[in-house]
């Protein structure tokens, strides 16, 4: 056994049993493990944010941690913006990447760089390995740090690589979540049954998964609260018996004008609500001073027991009554529109789809409408850094292979990582993606147009994609994806409804009428 | 006038006239000011990735600062790739990144990362400019320190980007370089003049311009040396009356057998040729102790100017005979081979051609081939960061609008940014892409077979990419750029000279035979 054999099957030991990947040459050694440990996936990534948003769409899902391998630092930067999107989601995530043959490094060949600066932009716990016999136990702790929803990164030598590991498989790795708060539990407690005036919960992190809503909803049925949800939550499971948390809105104005109504809040998981950018003249924390607030979670502990606890602690029912749902409004034909295309993506996504939402301008109707159609999980783009989507559906569909997965992604966005295709169409993965084709970057000239900037409309300008427009359904073809192009309400549910029928991997061209 | 316009506009008047953009909303007063500061050209990318590359291209023929504007701590980790290999190369280039507004950055917003130590990876000089009216003194000092031969980086909050500047323009940068170090370069030629057997002179750096080439050639008529060239050099000038400097090979054992001919070398703006990976049993540096050696250039001297000095310091013959050149094998028909590929590319190239070679193993028989093709100017991949050669070609045509550009690029490395396609498209830039389709990440195979290892013939391995083949007609339509596929000899000639005689940007797909 080598040490990259050691090091891949204490990862297998610990249940790791996918790898999404983009070697070189000095991860070679790595590979031939993967391959030939027996219950250990790879899947190839042809760029390495694929890997990477793909491992964090995987991590989700499982909720166990994902595995990348990538080549050296320029491989590793490749992938951070996605880690970094991963890093805001708490999602766990181990990355290896292999360095240059320890005696080699000092000579400085081309493709060294300072991979520990680089790597420390986005992992909470990072570690070079020192030799062959070593590798096991630092998988083994690097599962462990994933595992407490960070990235893990393990560096190791090629010729660490290389080298003959005498040592066993380490044991398990051993994680224990903090032990709950229940002081801190009790006080929010009091401070619910007490709170003069309206008061909303807000719920981030775990307790938007359905385990988490159930005690929520038992919360409300409690004190009689609102329930608000993060902007962007890594996950959130939406069901008919669970309660809509209202999904704090983006720009500023609408959020203030949202969070005004209360007094009160109590955070479980969450993170105060601060603007997506500073403007001038708006304020960058949302709360007021004289909002009072009590948070709950986090410091490694378990948002499910914090919520649970919260819950019993202020003897909550049960089993609430489950929430009124509203029905959908009928869907529209004639041109495509921002409205018409959500309202007919919620009555037709089948049950228990993973939807991933890139759609930045185009996925807020639909994003509302989600919360009354069928039992479905979200996924949003927590880091706010774009071309997430098309690898975050890989990972998912990896990892819920009997799940249908629906990606409604950004023209603009889903340019980043176009690549991802190839590895969908590769696994056979039962992924639609829908191109929301407005062909141009809207949020920037929406934004612009906040800041009283003009929008070049000559379509020369940094904020316009239609010169030439991109034909989606071409990069698809050329990426082995099954494609269309629908410009009507009727075109888009027929073109939806096949590729959900069909297995595989497909993709929709929305061509968008204006607004 | 506000901190944006300042910093815009005295980047203007240091020379700078293109932008390499990909912004986001942090840096929508940088966007103002691109777009109303006369003379200033900006050109959009879909990626960062392909700013980055195409912003070192276009410095490298330029031979002035190239500037790109990149997105937050995301955006700029999508561009450290293409800037390793920038920095790898010397090139002089700046980064301009938009910051959260100062006072919002503690608020931690979801796109909030630490970007000074993501920036200190491939930068030279970086600074966070602290106030408005530092704009203009702050860009002036990037520009000085970016044309020493760096990555220089700029990061301007969105607020002082906003706020009003009262400082006028910034005087010009003041940039020299260091004196010559004559002592070093009399020294030098000493020992040149002086060796005992065969001697090597290795050329690096800016030398392999014509103008350091004319003096190298000079060197050789007076000292009898070999000229070789580093393997990976920035940019390479070729013309008749200019000396063939022999490329050192890339694999280790081809670069000991080359160098362990001579007794003694002097190095000319080149670093020690070294591996470009350590493999167990093969030394990493390959000169050998009782090989003596000499340096001159580098600490900031120019590299010109110092050739020039040891020329001059060995009285050589101002206009030394021009060298043989061998005559081009004739082009063979028939199935497309890496061989004849070759050929065709060397015959066929028209004169004063920009080559850029990121054809990985299927560009080395065009490489020793190009020496005797007509006049040219050849780039080569200098950090090893693949994904480098599309964007280049953006950057190398929109500095010489009136040379033709020609990449040669593989089809594993090509995918890492694809989208520079797009920008090849909206600018109509004079660029043919001829894609090595061997549906492989081939030099992995070749660095498998050197280890030992299998290579996976199912398909499924991490070095496949046929399954399925990535139909790159059909992504080349998908961002507009016109495209054909060609098996022979014959139909690659009639694509080659087709696309070289219309304007805009061509693809071919050479789909090659084994081997």
């Amino acid at each position: 056994m080598n040490g990259a054999e050691l090091l891949i099957r204490t990862a297998r030991n610990e249940g790791v049993d996918v790898c999404f990947a983009n070697p070189g040459t000095t991860e070679l050694p790595l590979v031939a493990a993967l391959e030939e440990t027996p219950g250990m996936r790879s899947v190839l990534g042809l760029f390495e944010g694929v890997c990477t948003g793909a491992a964090d769409g995987y991590a989700r899902m499982t909720g166990k941690p994902a595995l990348t391998l990538l080549h050296l630092g320029p491989g590793f930067a490749n992938g951070v913006a996605n880690l970094h999107n991963a890093r805001r989601a708490r999602t766990p995530l181990i990355n290896l990447i292999g360095d240059h043959a320890s005696w080699h490094r000092a000579a400085d060949p081309p493709l060294n760089m300072d991979i520990e600066s680089l790597a420390g932009t986005v992992s909470g716990w990072q570690r070079n390995v020192a030799g062959p016999n070593d590798a096991g136990r630092d998988m083994a702790e690097a599962v462990a740090a994933a595992t407490a929803g960070q990235i893990a990164t393990l560096i190791i030598p090629h010729d660490f690589q290389e080298q003959a590991a005498d040592n066993p498989l380490a044991g398990k790795a051993t994680f224990a979540y903090a032990p709950t708060d229940n002081a801190a539990v009790e006080a929010a407690a009091f401070f619910l049954r007490d709170a003069a005036g309206p008061v909303a919960v807000i719920l981030g992190g775990r307790t938007l998964l359905a385990e988490g809503l159930c005690q929520a909803a038992r919360i409300r049925a409690a004190t009689g609260c609102d329930l608000l949800a993060e902007t962007f939550a890594p996950r959130v499971d939406r069901a008919p018996d669970l309660p809509i948390a209202v999904r704090i809105p983006y720009f500023p104005e609408q959020a203030i004008s949202l969070l005004q109504r209360y007094r009160a809040f109590v955070l479980i998981e969450a993170r105060e609500p601060v603007g997506f950018f500073g403007y001038a003249g708006v304020p960058g924390r949302f709360l007021h001073d004289d909002q009072e607030r009590r948070s709950v979670g986090g410091n490694g502990q378990d948002a499910l027991a914090v919520i649970t606890g919260l819950a019993d602690a202020l003897d909550a029912p049960t089993s609430p009554p489950p929430p009124e749902r509203r029905s959908l409004p009928p869907v529209e034909d004639g041109p495509l529109t921002v409205q018409n295309m959500g309202h007919i993506l919620a009555r037709h996504q089948p049950d228990n789809a993973i939807i991933i939402n890139e759609g930045v301008t185009s996925g807020r109707a639909y994003g509302e409408l989600a919360n009354h159609a069928a039992p479905h999980t979200m996924l949003t783009l927590n880091g706010g850094s774009i071309g997430w989507g098309i690898p975050q559906a890989v990972g998912a569909a990896v990892a819920c292979p009997d799940r249908p997965v629906i990606a409604l992604q950004a023209d603009g966005s889903g340019l980043y990582t176009v690549q991802g295709l190839w590895t969908q169409a590769r696994e056979q993965l039962n992924v639609t993606t829908l191109i929301a084709a407005n062909r141009r970057y809207q949020i920037l000239e929406a934004e612009m147009d906040r800041a009283g900037m003009p929008v070049d409309a000559s379509g020369r300008g940094l904020t316009a994609l239609d010169n030439p427009p991109v034909d989606w359904v071409s990069v698809a073809h050329g990426f082995g994806v099954p494609a269309a192009r629908v410009e009507t309400g009727q075109d888009l549910r027929h073109e939806l409804l096949r590729s959900l029928a069909e297995p595989g991997p497909h993709l929709i061209e929305m061509t968008l009428s204006q607004p």
